[in-house]
């Protein structure tokens, strides 16, 4: 039936595999995105929202390389806001709601128009592999179909058991079956495999809900989007809206403590520690008899309600009393409980920084297998993956992003250095270089690599550039031309920051901290150069940001570039850990391990020492 | 959870569990909906389409109602066509192709706007029955959901098991599971069950197939639609196209044979007479070695495809070897294999005319689970059966329709008198009265009936009051009003047909059979009357067929009032057919089952001669 050999097979058709397939395919690769349903392609298993904090910076990275998340997000969204405007502009964090019926259309309909992506609805039971290398798939049905790579993104599906209250049911996701086979088979193979947990709050109906009660979210006043591509921005926007528990609704919740499969032992394996259950909540922070719950519309026109911070698989009788004891709540009907799942992955170490297995050659892992939490983590993994799948197979260089250019290198290289013993989330925080890995940058950072592997097509590399020119154009405007204070000190007196004496160049007064963009433009000059270099709201964005934390940017760069010079020093596939007797037991035994590619990943490995480096180095020549 | 009593619950939210939610809801009950996955309501299972022969006067009697299958598939079309338009009235059927996914978004949306219906995502495992009387719900989960009644629509899902040659997979259908429990239940309470079988074509890649050799088949010029409403019609339409299979697929088909579910006896339950699959129609029809294949687009904008004609159950490596074999399939992708599906049904001989089992009170059943196939067969009962829901718990009557009244009442009839030993579809040639039953005069027919018992809003009612009121008047006009020679001559003299001698009535001249509406507008007096009085499409199609067909009409007017005689005559619940020794063995046998309400019930029941007949009047007191 497939008796032509694809180039790159993908299993699964979430965030990870969706990007995985359409990569592959835009690189040149014969791909096929093989799933249980090809209706649930491209499904929000949890909450109808994309972005947030790293979280959307890493959509806008996705794009910047030629993936298709953030377009599909632009697409079905019905709100926008930009998270933590008033902070530095590392933190500005872009994040939609969406309708979730159609953003699962518009990635379906994004993969149909890729041409190199083919379909297949069947459960993949197992891999074929040969010699070490995989060579394609089985599915449950007994057909084989053959392959160069095969990229693994089964989400939760894994021998999948869903848990509400003391009852147990498998499954992939509510109301769809678990994928059985694989977990063994790798096994068999020698991969560690092990288990996480992930849980997902009530459905309601929106119809049962007051309102009237509760605090409105709406988006931002002027909505921006992900793709760095001409999408349409909003014009429309819903509103979410905000509501609390209560010290009473606590108390309900704890009644059903001891049905609980989180406390009463049923499940073993851990969650993720930053979307924590609401039980889990309130036994952690115990003192606190408030949590704030956001009610999110699943969409444009369904009347469907997500109820984000109240995850739970306590049982749903449980589940109903405390949240109808909710402000705004207390005739909610369900439209489903909220539950618990949990299913097999496999740690991260056994991986390449491309997420090619170390074991079997020519397959690769993305997303929830891989340990991680989050459609942005999963979408991220299955482009790099989709990426490499096809370098490898044509015999091209390995497509690696480094911790100081992505947010998505920062999160490879610590799944595969660091491995994850609780669901990986990216943050900001996990980022040493965070001021250089910005949401307004990451087509500077980023089209360029991916331009010049064959991804991201010029039209995208031209907008880049044409962004980059006249950003760089004003800044130098800004550096060039001088001030009078006659101009600029009835701006400066309005800003309560002091008056200048004589005329100064504009930089210097533009980097003052309550100086903002909008005040340079209330300059004729400034106004008038945006208007004759037709400058728009990136470009006044980029150079803003660029005048403004010039010294924080150059400071980081300089770290950045002291790090190079050790991810420089390559360490030998083969090199022999075991010989070298003045490293540590401990560095030995995790760099044996772990085999680190440079110098700089062996340093991240946890339980590896500057002093073990030093000796590392020494013996490498350095 | 729970707390509050329904009044009706309906299990499953396919074509059936969709309409029978919006009857009773509309009608006035509380209604709950729960389904495995909410995110499936209005799932098109087999092929995007609703209507044809005989099922398109179905869903405009669902539509004139005040059901919804017609206005979903107004707003979901991608094409329409009014079959059989070059025959009589009675036998013009309308069909649309639809988008899958726009279809069951708008049933779900459609529901959603339905103040009354709630939702339940979860399994239903089980019901609670006091004292033979239905009293709710239990779920997979332990949940039990009280009721007054409970309607059962559980299509292909229970006991559900796929096959695929000789592999088999439980479902209840691709990629979704199958439900359990209630079959095991029923059986125990005292119910029959049987096993149907039907079946489903291979998905493909429109991608890959060659158009250009296949004869496009497009919709109808001027388009109409189903709703009697002011839903839109198209002004835009996709094309299908047709193929054929040939003596070499026939070929590559047989190879298979030995490892066909259907022939090596793995399947034992019978399947679709009229929707045979394609090995089948080798199979019965050796003689032939060509069949058509419609090749219809899923949707708007989605690149699969729906090779109608090609249902199969073979092994998929001989599906896809057979299919590449004909014209313009030479390189088609597979999304997905066809399939055969086995499922419990409960021979319908065991309902009432209302749909209510016999056994268990308040307990309703609707489509594939009584033996039926078609997505127009499963609305239509699901309507019926929401109606009687409500109408019991309240206490009100029966709302039964009769066999010269729909195809509604044709279908129940035979059901729930003759039973079906293999999926039931309905045809024209079911209805006796078809002449009277046709697609333009639905809402004539049933709009003032569910008016009354409180379902069709008053809208509905004044628009079927204004297009009855224009036509009569328009006939009457034809009636009333000569025509002089010097007028009509010249266009009889066009249509040779035999000039008119002196001034005659325009209704004599126009029930010539070559003369039609058109032609008559061409007379100066009556396109003014037309343009006077303002009648549309609609009106000039009533007023044509009720001078063209009067003949016809009235005769069989005459027959069904005589047959109504007939249906007059009830026979008491508890009549005691064993005494009746002049009744021959089998009549008695059977009537004591099947426990007709009325003579001309008793006298549609197999085995129930004319002279078992005159014995019931007799003794009856006729």
């Amino acid at each position: 039936m497939f008796a032509d050999e694809y180039d790159v097979i993908v299993v699964g058709g979430g965030h990870a595999g969706a990007e995985a397939a359409a990569a592959a395919a835009n690189m040149g690769s014969r791909t096929l995105l093989v799933t249980m349903n090809l209706q649930n392609i491209g499904q929000m298993s949890c909450n109808p929202a994309m972005g947030g904090i790293a979280k959307g910076q890493i959509v806008r990275e996705i794009d910047a390389l030629g993936g298709y998340s953030g377009i599909v997000t632009d697409k079905s969204a019905i709100q926008f806001k930009m998270l933590n405007k008033s902070k530095g502009p590392a933190m500005w964090s872009p994040r939609a709601q969406n309708d979730r019926m159609r953003f699962a259309e518009e990635w379906r309909l994004a993969l149909e128009n890729t041409p190199k992506v083919d379909f297949y609805q069947e459960m993949v039971s197992g891999l074929l592999v040969e010699n070490g290398k995989v060579a394609g798939v089985k599915t449950s049905l007994g057909i084989e179909i053959k392959s160069k790579a095969v990229i693994l993104t089964n989400g939760t599906f894994l021998n999948g058991l869903i848990h509400i209250g003391d009852r147990q049911l498998g499954g992939g996701r509510a109301g769809e079956k678990a994928s059985t086979g694989i977990t063994e088979q790798l096994v068999e193979l020698g991969f560690d495999s092990g288990r996480m947990k992930t849980g997902t709050p009530p459905r309601v109906d929106g119809r049962s809900l007051d309102y009237s009660v509760m605090i409105p979210q709406p988006g931002d006043e002027i909505p921006e989007k992900f793709s760095y591509l001409d999408t349409a921005a909003l014009s429309v926007q819903r509103d979410c809206h905000m509501t609390h528990t209560s010290a009473l609704v606590h108390d309900v919740l704890r009644e059903g403590f001891d049905r609980s499969p989180m406390f009463n032992g049923r499940i073993k394996s851990i969650g993720p520690r930053y979307c924590p259950s609401i039980e889990d909540k309130i036994n952690r922070f115990a003192d606190k008899d408030s949590h704030q719950l956001f009610v999110e519309p699943e969409g444009w026109k369904t009347v469907e309600v997500y109820v984000n911070g109240f995850s739970t698989s306590l049982p749903e009788d449980v589940q109903f009393k405390a949240l109808r004891s909710v402000k705004g709540f207390e005739k909610v009907k369900f439209f489903r409980p909220g539950y618990a799942i949990e299913y097999d992955y496999f740690p991260p170490t056994q991986l390449k920084h491309t997420l090619e297995t170390k074991l079997v050659e020519n397959l690769y892992f993305a997303g929830q297998i891989n340990g991680t939490t989050g459609y942005e983590e999963a979408a991220s993994q299955g482009l790099m993956a989709g990426i490499n799948a096809h370098q490898k197979i044509q015999g091209l260089d390995p497509f690696i992003l480094q911790r100081d250019e992505a947010y998505i290198g920062v999160l490879i290289d610590d799944l595969i250095t660091k491995g994850t013993e609780e669901p990986y989330r990216m943050f900001t925080s996990r980022a040493e270089y965070r001021t250089l890995l910005r949401q307004d940058n990451a087509d500077l950072r980023l089209t360029p690599k991916s331009f010049a592997i064959g991804l991201a097509k010029e039209e995208r590399l031209r907008k880049m550039e044409d962004k980059e020119r006249k950003s760089k154009a004003f800044v130098k405007f800004f550096k060039d031309t001088s001030v009078l204070p006659s101009d600029i000190n009835p701006i400066l007196e309005g800003l309560n920051s002091s008056l200048v004496k004589q005329s100064d160049k504009m930089f210097k007064v533009f980097s003052r901290p309550k100086v903002s963009m909008d005040h340079m433009l209330q300059l004729e000059s400034v106004s008038g150069f945006v208007k004759d270099n037709n400058l728009g709201r990136e470009v006044l964005e980029q150079a803003e940001i660029q005048v403004k934390y010039a010294g924080y940017i150059e400071k980081e760069k300089n770290n950045a570039d002291k790090l190079q010079r050790l991810e420089n020093v390559k360490i030998p596939d083969d090199f022999d850990y075991s010989k070298l007797k003045s490293l540590s037991f401990e560095a030995r035994e995790k760099l044996a391990s772990i085999r680190p590619v440079t110098i700089a990943q062996a340093a991240r490995v946890s339980g590896v020492n500057p002093s073990d480096i030093s000796v590392l180095l020494v013996f490498l020549g350095r």
